[in-house]
């Protein structure tokens, strides 16, 4: 695991968003259904995020379902994963508008 | 500021550096000595690291010195600019060469 890409990673919205979602839901399919982006494009999403090891991928018949390597990021990068959780979590999810404050 | 804005101006080994000598030195040129990068390269990725957020600009005759925005990071994303200089710390910096460990 190398630090700078597990934030390059990190530092896109959509990303950040299957990201807050494998934290809250666990397991998070594929294509998730809330997301309206292409699949090729969330193909290439899921590619960076499994190759800077964030996370693990199941297959279950024609589907993959994607889960957060949380206990292994804490282990080699303390603090990270979970502080940006935690800041991101007031954040507008992907698609959702916000008023003000983001600046 | 913007959490992803903050992580993607974070996902760049140059950038990181750049940060991570702001926060050892506390003001760090323009043009550092040791980069041996372009400058039209290098002024992108201080332009990204100041629309970030991440930087504050000082001018000085011709030259410019850049001090990180550590308290700012720190009220409006507790803990993940530190966690991040010190997940970084034991990371070789730009330039230089490492054996195994970064996977």
């Amino acid at each position: 695991m190398d630090l700078v890409a597990v934030l390059h990673a990190l530092g896109d919205p959509v990303r950040l968003d299957l990201v807050r979602r494998m934290a809250a839901d666990g397991e998070v399919p594929c294509s998730p259904q809330h997301l309206n982006v292409p699949r090729s494009t969330l193909s290439n999403h899921w590619r960076i995020l499994r190759e800077a090891g964030i996370t693990s991928t199941r297959p279950e018949g024609k589907a993959r379902y994607m889960t957060l390597r949380r206990d292994d990021l804490e282990a080699r990068f303390p603090g990270v994963l979970e502080t940006i959780l935690t800041a991101a979590a007031p954040e507008a999810a992907v698609g959702a508008t916000s008023a003000g404050q983001r600046q």
